[in-house]
């Protein structure tokens, strides 16, 4: 299989302000071309976009409005792991040897139509993924004994990582008492609980090992992958206090690139909600099962950036379609150590972890410098 | 590069019948697992759906719904080439070694939100595709002598092949006086020569070298890819009386299949209007520049079907997110020596032509048995 490596990236700053889903993915492209040696439009063989917006042909008018005239073009949907699915899909092009450079452009709004998953009846009134994140948040705590306050941690870490993060849509901290006094959405969520839908695009440059270089010295490549979809509404879940997809993703990804989850340096987690960053830690066993609250709890305390020192979905905002991408691009900057005051000592292996709805499909990506 | 063959396919009739979008890919879904020797739900890698449908997750619904728990499960839309870049992408999973066996899954309602590109207001009022198939056919007759009478060859043919189409959403023949009669829409397109949205679906089974002889003892391979996009809007086009995205696409897939024009015995090519068959026979090199109108003629008056057999888009009906794939698999029914009363004669080696919106992007691929 031929390597395929990340060459360059761009963000736009995540932000409630209205901007159209094209002048997003524009304006995080742009600082790829900025900042990249040698790149020219030409260079380009595929573009893929990630969003659930509903415009169409929306990889072919980037083409257009970036001068670029790529082979293939086309978006890549399937919801809040979109961003990570195209990432892998440009991947594949790549180490097909179909392609030698492919951008990935990620985008959405904060209205998106992908917000909520219309088609699982079965929920009725109850389909907004608070129900479902507060049903793993009563099965999490009758298995393991979590506290609300055990939530918040999650919550108040993130906010505090995300200061850091000149991207962020927040720029404020959370005490652990504000966050367990804001407003109760169900029983047990709270609205600091939640990661909220923003406007923002993450864009991302992979190129081939025989080409990549003629970009950037430092490459950092994506060693490891893993995808599974269990379902897509989550009464198929074998139980729900753990991530049965993000499992299996994360023993492929670990297998692909010979790493062990002890060998982790730092991970970016799809918390969508404070309850998902501890089970996603157990199920991608960078913790025991059980082990994520007492983990999260020591990282607040010891102020270690391991885990979503970009802020995660809930200190740094959630626009869907960007969100895998942005994660990617944190473990990016972080393996090359450009991460400023979010940077994490000595980082040389990372994973990212993006998952949709009630983790129902799960990507894992194992990346090395 | 791994190897990469088709190993089975499904259809629904096309029909202007309502059914939803998830009925319609269950449909074709069902007798790939009915007629498939050894085929297991478990065996599949990847499904990718191809649509214009505004439903999200719609893979993994597909997935839940056909008992499948793919690795990877995701949405691909560009506009009417959606078909092909989901086989394309499809086969760069497979190539790549990241999958075995993938299900490709298309379909699309006859009142698809892909029907007109919104996006480009240059065109102001004339954004349907009748007027850049207008202009198309005003160019293409300026530099050719191309005539009405011409065109009116084009969809009597695809009209009368496709009558041994059991799947064709229309099943009667138009004489060339008919066609030359019915309703004008713009000064030179009439409503004989389009095409018609219609509800339908269409999915293929592609798997490795390595595994493809467990489910089929004939594999008919995709032994050439090419793609390209000049842009969304048309008004970037060098000229308008041929296919520029077409005749690079073409050039790549010629390239990497080791095949010439003149190897090809049968080709499905997208005519979504009477002058895009006559245009894309020339952008394909099948027949010299300003050779396609009289080499349809010929065609027709020898009852010959080396060229949409199945009836093209004009005889069947067009099913936005269906059609690449549909076209696919006629191609994979006539390599196999399957294809009825459509049988082209020794066909070994075939193409298919997909493109969207004025041919600004386009796919082609050989196949070979």
């Amino acid at each position: 299989m031929r390597k395929v490596g990340i060459a360059a990236s761009g963000l736009t700053k995540f932000t409630k302000e209205d901007i159209s889903i094209e002048s997003l993915m524009i304006s995080s492209i742009k600082p790829i071309f900025d900042n990249t040696k040698n790149l020219t439009q030409k260079d380009i063989d595929v573009v893929l976009t990630s969003t659930n917006s509903n415009e169409k042909y929306l990889a072919n008018i980037i083409s257009e409005l970036a001068g670029i005239s790529p082979k293939t073009a086309h978006s890549v949907e399937s919801l809040c792991n979109s961003g990570t699915n195209c990432i892998v899909s440009a991947f594949s092009y790549i180490s097909s040897g179909l392609a030698d450079v492919a951008l990935v452009v990620g985008a959405e709004k904060s209205d998106s139509p992908g917000l909520v998953l219309d088609w699982d009846k079965s929920r009725g009134q109850y389909k907004h993924p608070i129900y479902w994140s507060s049903l793993f948040t009563s099965s999490h705590m009758r298995k393991y004994g979590t506290t609300m306050e055990d939530l918040a941690y999650v919550s108040t870490k993130n906010h505090k990582n995300a200061l850091d993060n000149p991207y962020s849509c927040f720029d404020r901290s959370y005490s652990l008492e504000e966050v367990m006094s804001s407003k109760n959405l169900t029983d047990n969520i709270r609205l600091l609980d939640c990661s909220m839908p923003c406007n923002g695009s993450a864009s991302i440059l992979l190129a081939s090992e025989e080409v990549i270089r003629n970009f950037t010295d430092e490459p950092i490549w994506l060693s490891g992958i893993g995808q599974k979809s269990i379902s897509a509404g989550f009464t198929k879940n074998s139980e729900l206090s753990s991530m049965q997809s993000t499992s299996s993703a994360a023993s492929d990804a670990y297998l692909m690139s010979h790493t062990l989850p002890s060998d982790i340096d730092m991970a970016e987690v799809h918390d969508a909600f404070s309850i998902c960053e501890i089970m996603a830690l157990e199920s991608l066993k960078l913790v025991k099962p059980g082990g994520g609250a007492v983990f999260v709890k020591e990282l607040y305390e010891t102020n270690n950036k391991k885990i979503n020192p970009r802020g995660g979905l809930i200190g740094t905002g959630h626009p869907l379609g960007a969100t895998g991408i942005a994660q990617t691009i944190e473990t990016y900057q972080q393996l090359q150590g450009e991460a400023g005051k979010r940077q994490v000592e000595k980082a040389k292996t990372a994973l990212v972890h993006n998952m949709s709805a009630a983790a129902t499909s799960s990507t894992v990506l194992i990346l090395k410098s």
